[in-house]
């Protein structure tokens, strides 16, 4: 019995993986169909995100199998436990990635990018991608020390998050009403990513520390 | 053992009831502050999240805990997993009513809703408080009836929503940039403020029905 359960954990671990690994694609793409205003890799994202809510749901219905069958206790529970928590804020990053994508897909043929900001949100878009290719690395391995840089990451978007609004709303801005829009909802959109894998992070941290965190 | 069980179920029934009534206070007081530009209110709100998202980490414990010593099944396993997640998106809204008093404690003394919009946001912060109070009396009494209203509600502030853009993005709108970037974050508030009790009474449908539903 001890076992199969081992083998179930594993099989946990290995599907929190995969997911992760739609997610670096879903805002690789997202962000490449926001740079470019490329509206056909905007639909792939869109449709693709389908796939990530369908493995999470999936996902879930098996750590409750687990729960059901095996009755873990202790590490085990929590591995569980996170499991549906990480299991959440992966499918969410994957929205975030949707709407990333969305944005690009309403202003075509315009470029969505507001002027003035290509650089700020070529970097955002940049950390992103990193903060996600890091996190498959933190499935996979659980080494804290990349907790740590996801952690690093996230700050550095939450200071271009800021730029942004700092840009929109000094007075050199010349946007036009449609620019304010995307360039807030985007910013938002790329911090948010960002905050989930600090999530997550801290989930996995949790589970090697066995410290309480907070639920986000 | 049974009866123990049935005691700590009620428990976490109770609790979420609890966080439920806490996440009604602070949208009332959020929409308030909103309206009013009233920051001292806006203080209270940003200052008893701290308290929601503290519940929302004491209830997850309590329901690791049962897992652990009951190793629930079947419904009592599907009410404990819920729980988790309904605790979540509770804190999350908790969250949401604290970014929209936040918006008017930053644009203070500056009242913080556009010209143009007043009724608009009004309306979303009406619907915003009525879901909260239904979202109480479903927690409480689990009757599907209302799960169907909270969506009705929903679907009326997704387009309401939908008109913020349709003013902000119109010929005739006159507001500057930062009431667009305001009206642009309120409304994306107001509207995840929603989605999340939206995404709660689907849970409470998926524990009346064994229906399985996506994590969002």
């Amino acid at each position: 019995m001890r076992e199969v359960f081992q083998t179930e954990l594993l099989e946990v671990q290995d599907r929190l993986v995969e997911i992760a690994e739609l997610v670096v694609i879903a805002i690789e793409k997202a962000t490449k169909s926001f740079a470019d205003s490329d509206v056909s890799i905007a639909d792939e994202v869109i449709e693709e995100d389908a796939k990530i809510d369908e493995l999470a749901v999936s996902l879930d219905e098996l750590a409750i199998t687990i729960l059901a069958r095996q009755a873990p206790v202790a590490r085990d529970l929590r591995i569980v436990v996170s499991a549906l928590r990480i299991s959440a804020s992966l499918e969410r990053m994957g929205d975030m990635a949707e709407h990333i994508a969305q944005l690009s897909r309403y202003r075509f043929p315009e470029k969505v990018i507001p002027k003035g900001l290509t650089k700020t949100f070529t970097r955002m878009g940049e950390l992103d991608v990193e903060i996600a290719r890091k996190l498959v690395k933190l499935l996979r391995t659980q080494d804290l020390k990349i907790a740590a840089k996801i952690r690093d990451e996230d700050d550095a978007i939450d200071k271009l998050h800021l730029r942004v609004f700092d840009k929109v709303l000094g007075e050199k801005w010349k946007g036009d009403t449609t620019g304010t829009v995307d360039a807030t909802l985007a910013s938002r959109y790329h911090e948010r990513f960002a905050d989930h894998a600090v999530s997550i992070a801290k989930k996995v941290q949790y589970l090697a520390t066995g410290d309480w965190l907070p639920t986000d």
